[in-house]
């Protein structure tokens, strides 16, 4: 293990988490806010003082290996986390540090499940900063590492295995040759639908403030928002932009950037794409019918059906309303979804589109494989061969991620809840989501479960956010074992 | 498609079931239900009637492949379960036709249950039925079949496919090179440890009726009782006895035959006898510790929880307490044991405790191949290759599962019940366990679902019984088309 490029890298991570919290001091500056103002102060010296000795260990060597990527990503992940942790701590916010480390990874991982029963009353550089992790938290803080570290040009090995093991998705592709170029037309992009989101709803009446946390919230697909009931208080066009831009920003980056090139016919043929815009029409006409009479005319009845559809399935977790009332079938409905998820390449969780495509491909291949015992078929996506060691790999993804459910839910089953809670509770931080159903539901929190389920929620939440292997990793004694090559 | 072949052998089963419909005629008439005698003599004349032309169809071609026996065996269990069903309703014990092929499924596939909610008024001879059928699904009625169908030893290639399609597991494996002598083998077993509990019931005590209806019961893995409590208000000596066979049962007979052999190193050193040794017993010793305070005393907890974990383990479904009044940590380790089910080549249902073996161990190697892209690392069962294909296989199939199992959940989640009912009741059916959680407990029974929940509960244990194929084949248009060979 090439420990001193893995810690070098975590240095820089933690560095540049330590710059990203420079706006939320400013703010809680500006708005007098003494708690808050030394608290950023505080931790942006404490985040200095830990990064900056490993930013500047010097290395002998510059190469890492898949092994070196995985083990930084979940590493630094864990210590941008527990720091990042700080603020809420400091200022008061939080006064138990296992929940004030649960809210960060929670909003790093872009899950949004928060152990907070009130948000309205926390400070405002509280209330920033706890947005912006989502929206730092998104689309990686190392990817947001290769645009500025000049390293990743030496040595595209390098940048890849960071990418790969911090991008969701079944493989990491690069848009372009260089990987700072890709990184930098991922955040471009990222950047271009926060702001056109944020515009737009500025445009619709929404405060300033509520704008930007709620712009960070939705390109994130986190959840965080600045008032206790979530999205349910603004107008029908700010939820239906926020639905909009949530189910945008649950697409494939590649999508867009092909869009960019004016490849609009592969843009739109893909087929990730069409299955996500298949799955959400028919769970939005579904639940449409179900709710129908609990809603106010049709426009009504719509828009709460595509506004919920799309925050889950994006792995959002906004709310306009309490679905826990809803009817079994549509509260079913959106457990479904939570399992699926977003498409691969963007800033949404859950098991992905492309890997229930694969996976719903492979089912059926072995239907026809008991028929035919001797026959070779093969799967294709987009018209391209999935070659057999992909669909294994997806199919032990799932049977890990599957494992890891079960195990989570025995766990925090020592809590009491109810099973439809601990269930929809791991579904919901697993896949990123957030809110839950049960004592876990839009209107409710996690503060109720014990140290112990907290800590299982929130190793959950980076399991799902890194897709498994760079946390479990963590894990593995093998890992740890020096190799002779 | 050889279609006269299918039917020759459809006829055949039918003929078979009807013959056994013959003790059941005769304990009717014994006790004197006229209602049952008349309604077992009007059964066994219908499945006479339809099972006899059909077994006397000629056959041009004896010849079938994997096609064949894959829809053989699914028809067939769907012919058998609606004869099955007459008696049911021509005696009048249950008034509708749709609820008496739901009770009648229950029994061949060994779910154990029930829309009943007072069995003690059932007359005998319709108890005696309806226990019977988990004898006899249990083992597989085809497969019985083979032992007296001469058939199977002019083409061994035939019976392979039966009891490859009927038997549950990764892969059937002949104990000996001819067929006829496997079956016979396994029914050899199969009736000598069903007499040897009932031999050590009635030593006990128990009265003779309840003996038999209680061994066909747990020889099946089944679950239907004869009393309303199930088996809580027999002794402590027969809820042991009842435990220890309940084990028994859920283990591969491959081991038995090897005992047999006198090759008691191979049987006792076999990985999934071993991992199932240690699964009951961890399972066991947590739930112990979590219900020891509901318990009076030492030896009642270890009782209670080690009935309760065989039972669920097995897919037995039978039960001495309303494990759902249960702390959360007991039902959930349950609900969990539900999916792992017993050992393959057993009578037991579930996803079979080598499945989840080969899945751990495919996880596990995911794992490793992320930290070094380029290795290749073999999965070894009992000290043997398992080849890339049957991993594959085993993925394949655990993802049918899991979206077989969610589409069950969704559709009955359209009665309105609570999820965890309906999550539960598709486990239970699916794994063919029998009772689950909530408005599905051991105390209560199916009678409130609505006739579409019940198809779909029914068509699940089907699916469970006979993993997935036989069944799932049978709504695949192209099984249907001419191929050209």
């Amino acid at each position: 293990m090439n420990y001193r490029a893995v810690f070098n890298i975590i240095g820089k991570v933690v560095c540049t988490v330590a710059v990203f919290m420079i706006p939320a001091l400013l703010i809680s500056l500006g708005m007098g806010e003494r708690a808050g103002t030394v608290a950023f102060l505080i931790s942006i010296v404490a985040s200095a003082a830990v990064g900056l000795p490993l930013a500047l260990i010097k290395q002998k060597r510059t190469d890492i290996f898949a092994r070196e990527g995985l083990v930084t990503v979940g590493l630094a992940w864990i210590f941008v986390s527990l720091l990042g942790a700080l603020p809420f701590l400091l200022s008061g916010a939080i006064p138990n540090y296992i929940d004030c480390v649960f809210e960060t990874v929670s909003g790093f991982t872009t899950t949004g499940a928060t152990i907070l029963g009130d948000v309205e009353h926390l400070p405002r550089g509280i209330l920033y900063w706890r947005s912006f992790t989502h929206w730092l938290g998104g689309m990686g803080v190392l990817v947001f590492l290769l645009i500025l570290n000049p390293l990743s040009d030496k040595n595209t090995g390098e940048g890849m295995h960071l990418l790969r093991a911090e991008s969701p998705g079944i493989k990491a592709s690069k848009l372009v040759p260089r990987m700072r170029d890709s990184a930098r037309i991922l955040y471009r992009i990222y950047i271009a639908l926060t702001v056109l989101e944020a515009v737009l709803l500025l445009a619709g009446g929404m405060p300033l403030f509520d704008t930007v946390c709620l712009s960070f919230g939705t390109a994130g697909t986190g959840g965080f928002g600045v008032l206790n009931d979530s999205v349910a208080s603004y107008s029908p066009y700010s939820q239906w932009v926020i639905t909009i831009f949530m189910l945008l920003f649950a697409v494939n980056f590649n999508v867009y950037f092909l869009l960019l090139m004016r490849k609009v016919r592969a843009a739109l043929k893909n087929e990730e794409l069409i299955t996500f815009a298949l799955i959400v029409a028919v769970s939005v006409a579904v639940i449409s019918v179900n709710i129908f009479r609990l809603c106010a005319g049709v426009e009504d009845t719509l828009r709460t059906a595509a506004f919920q559809v799309a925050s889950i399935i994006s792995t959002t977790g906004y709310s306009t309303v309490d679905f826990d009332l809803w009817p079994q079938l549509s509260r079913t409905v959106l457990v479904a979804l939570m399992f699926c998820g977003a498409c691969a390449g963007s800033t949404g969780g859950g098991a992905k589109v492309i890997r229930m495509i694969i996976c719903f491909k492979a089912a059926r291949r072995s239907v026809y494989k008991t028929m035919h015992p001797n026959s070779v078929r093969i799967i294709h996506v987009d018209g391209e061969r999935i070659d057999d060691e992909t669909v294994s790999a997806v199919g032990a993804y799932m049977l890990a991620y599957f494992i890891i459910t079960a195990a989570a839910i025995l766990l925090i089953s020592l809590d009491g809840m109810s099973f439809e809670t601990n269930f929809t509770a791991v579904a919901a931080c697993l896949n990123n989501i957030g809110p839950g159903l049960g004592a876990v539901g839009p209107v409710c929190n996690y503060g109720a479960f014990s140290w112990l389920s907290k800590l299982v929620l929130t190793l959950s939440m980076l399991i799902g956010r890194l897709e498994i292997y760079p946390i479990l990793l963590l894990f593995t004694p093998t890992v740890w074992r020096k190799i002779h090559r």
